[in-house]
């Protein structure tokens, strides 16, 4: 192993990030966690045993900081060679919590790519500012809601659809569990649907838009999305947790399809739900979900039918905008279980630039859904104007 | 809503998925959460505005028995309808654990599909049976070793795969963190390393094997596997948590690659860490991994440097080889930190019927990397006759 003619000449430039450890008591005991992950997300390798100096220098993962949190928690801050996550997704998300997702004690609350990495990312196609473009909404958060509930026909759905748009619902999209059952294929789902909300805006002069989802087997997503597309779709829903977060990256990327994306935490939950490992909500729905090309990100609102609390909301919040690189900021969707009577608190939380989805409770305000649908878009705009 | 010019007639044939609940004192208490999964992970929708009975019946799942386990515990064994969970393996895992992994108090323990439902999957090509066919074992646990640590180029990595190969190893895997670094091109390092295996397999006779890493870009993952095949890589590691479980089954699926397949957890760990949560360490390590198309799955087994206990390691060889339709059995594959000296205790707990993973440690025996894999496979007959 002497050989060195191609000798390992990095460019020395790192990005960074950021770990809570819990269950280390002791100064030393987090040094030796901290440094235990600088290994075992690079070399892998027993550190006495490392060929050479230059794989040592370079490639290991550097602490830059360690600062105690309280108790037995602390803050890590470790730096990793730019080159290490090379120019994919898939090796920056390994390099950042591939093999320590396995160890106990060790949550990644953030990163900070730096300017050189993430201009390997395109991010959001449309983020905030473009997809309020499409949308021809400045003044006030979007307003969302999901075709359901499953076991509806496309011709059921498709009417749902028309009445919610002629409503002034923004964004209408496929819950996210439906797919291409078959009691209701994607192909005449999308087909009808498409034409329901086009003959509503038609109506209305609005520019609602339906967003099928194209969560799907891994050969079939590029296909469903390019018919949706072919229908005049207006988005994209995806499950990234599902199908894969470099698979809504190509999406995203992809100049000829053009569509914005909504993104679903279906099987995310585990990454933020045990304080002590995992991922922050912050770095996973908003900054993991924003790189991989998400324009808007669903999630559990404190409040709801789930677990969140209102900070773990407000750190989704946060990340959906700060800076990261040249990436677009993009829209938090709070959602599962909220009602129509939380729109004032809603809007006093997120603000104006937030998208929200009101799901089942639009049914339960009348028989008349599109009456319903009125009545959360001036809530809305009672909200904004208090 | 009242259209029902396609009556939704469903085959009332159902799978099964089993749960833990905890958190829940009370027999009321764990019947609203059992039926509230029901709910979740079918409808997404308020029971009492669901709009018709036909949804109601053969939509929703069913709560098929709930025992308590002790405590504020409770099994819920839940069926749902094999319709909802399509012809897709992405919404298969979204009906087992979509919208609920974000709810605490869960954990999937494990899933029966069923004949009808568990046809629609391969699974793995190869299995137990096909690998200890293409390799020529039969009598004694595969052996299998990983190429690090990265940061050596691919003549240094190719030179590394060749002594392995001569020392007897059966799998010689890349470490996952390799991909297509600037420092360590894909293309040339599978090119190299497969040539010096099979200079190796020349010299020896022997059937050594390399596997390099095709965990990519959504886009990027067949071609790599192609080119792979093209070289004459003996077989393709995988992360599905990193790319997804969808594009591993795809890849086993390919008829033109027919390559075994080995799957590795980065990334996956948050699954299986909260007790209270998350998915059995057989359950995703073993049942998903299979039926996605894993041909060996490396988990890190107890004794090692993570965290796995010795029941949760049996959870995972269980699950590997428990009937599951007409899928075949496939290989558990112990890491994460093993040592030479353990081996008579790995034989010992996993039996034949396991390839046992060894990596840094094999470099630390001494110089002669060669000789050190002559000792563990030394060790292993040894283990074995005992």
């Amino acid at each position: 192993m002497t050989a060195q003619d191609q000798p390992l000449t990095l460019s020395g430039e790192r990005f960074t990030a950021v770990y809570h450890l819990s269950g280390a008591p002791t100064a030393a005991q987090a040094s030796r966690r901290a440094q235990d992950i600088c290994l075992e997300q690079t070399v892998e390798f027993p550190p006495d045993l490392i060929p050479s100096a230059a794989i040592r220098d370079q490639i290991v993962g550097q602490v830059a900081s360690l600062e105690p949190l309280g108790a037995d928690r602390w803050e890590a801050v470790i730096r990793y060679p730019l080159e290490v996550a090379g120019r994919e997704l898939t090796q920056l998300v390994n390099c950042l919590f591939g093999n320590i997702s396995i160890k106990p004690g060790i949550r990644l609350t953030r990163f900070d790519l730096g300017e050189s990495l993430a201009r390997l990312y395109r991010g959001p196609r449309f983020g905030q500012a473009g997809l309020r473009a499409l949308l021809g909404v400045q003044d006030r958060p979007l307003l969302c809601t999901a075709i359901k509930p499953m076991g509806l026909n496309p011709r059921e759905l498709a009417d749902l659809a028309y009445r919610l748009a002629l409503g002034g619902i923004d964004l209408i999209k496929d819950d996210h569990g439906l797919t291409d059952q078959s009691f209701c294929p994607f192909d005449e789902r999308v087909s009808r649907c498409t034409a329901a909300v086009a003959r509503a805006n038609r109506e209305t002069g609005g520019r609602a838009r339906y967003l099928p989802n194209v969560t799907a087997p891994a050969t079939e997503i590029v296909r469903r999305a390019r018919l949706a597309q072919g229908c005049g779709a207006g988005g994209l829903l995806f499950c990234p947790g599902l199908a894969g977060l470099d698979a809504m990256r190509t999406l995203a990327d992809d100049d000829a399809l053009a569509l914005p994306i909504l993104s679903h935490p279906a099987f995310q939950g585990s990454f933020t739900l045990n304080p002590d490992g995992g991922l922050t909500h912050g770095a996973l729905y908003g900054q993991l979900n924003r790189l991989a090309g998400a324009d808007a990100t669903i999630f559990p609102s404190y409040g709801g039918r789930f677990a969140f609390t209102a900070q773990e909301c407000r750190d989704i919040v946060d990340a959906t905008t700060q800076p990261m690189g040249a990436l677009q900021s993009i829209f938090p969707v709070p959602a599962g279980g909220m009602g129509l009577k939380w729109v004032p608190e809603l809007v006093r939380f997120y603000g104006r630039d937030c998208c929200l989805l009101i799901g089942g409770d639009l049914h339960a305000q009348g028989a008349d859904l599109t009456a319903n649908c009125r009545g959360f878009l001036a809530a809305v705009r009672t909200a904004c104007a208090g």
